[in-house]
């Protein structure tokens, strides 16, 4: 597997995570060994492990929380770090997202997940399927 | 000059380019190594350094571009890469946004940028100040 391949991976394991409401998943899915920072849409920014996984808890908690499907999704890698862009689609409405990843023990861990507001969806060649997830 | 410093002048150099409207000044401040991105609020995903380029001076001629300041950077510095968390207030609005760097012959330089609506500014105890801006 390419090292860009490897990071869609872990970013498809974020909205894995998401969608189907696993908090013990999406654990996994963030780094241990360096305080990781979060900014969910219209929220404040949430610094350190335990404040943002406590944020994912109840996000995922909350059953009128919305699906999330990730679109379009492309990885950018700079050698022990990565960063995804990709678009989320909630509903009818479209967030953008910059996610932060970095090589820990062996595996690519979320260090900053950064979503918000964005004009425009997914390009209209976009079939509507999923891009990356299974 | 530490690792962090270093980062955070780095992310100085981009507001005051942005403030400045100084379209070479932010020529100078992203990386030309690999293709960047930038994520205006509100726009689409621009991905590659001319369409980057094109957005940031077309910004900057633009005379009714509000100003910007940039208050509470935390840099998170990730080996060759760093990333930085900072609010932007414009006007009585802000945003938050996410500004990843890479080490670039021996400097920091700009890789992707994403500002977004944030509910709540910089925490109460900011006197008002530029926290990193001279």
């Amino acid at each position: 597997m390419s090292e860009q391949a490897a990071v869609l991976f872990a970013n498809d394991a974020f909205y894995l995570a998401f969608t189907t409401r696993d908090p013990d998943a999406m654990e996994d899915v963030w780094a241990r060994s360096i305080p990781v920072t979060c900014i969910h849409p219209g929220w404040n920014v949430v610094t350190g492990r335990e404040g943002v996984m406590e944020s994912w808890r109840a996000i995922l908690a909350n059953p009128e929380s919305p699906q999330v499907t990730c679109r379009q999704a492309t990885a950018h890698v700079l050698g022990d770090v990565a960063y995804v862009v990709c678009f989320e689609t909630i509903e009818k409405n479209h967030l953008v997202a910059t996610n932060v990843f970095m090589r820990e023990d062996g595996a690519w861990r979320m260090v900053h997940h950064q979503a918000g507001i964005t004009a425009q969806g997914p390009s209209e060649s976009d079939d509507g399927t999923p891009d990356r997830m299974q």
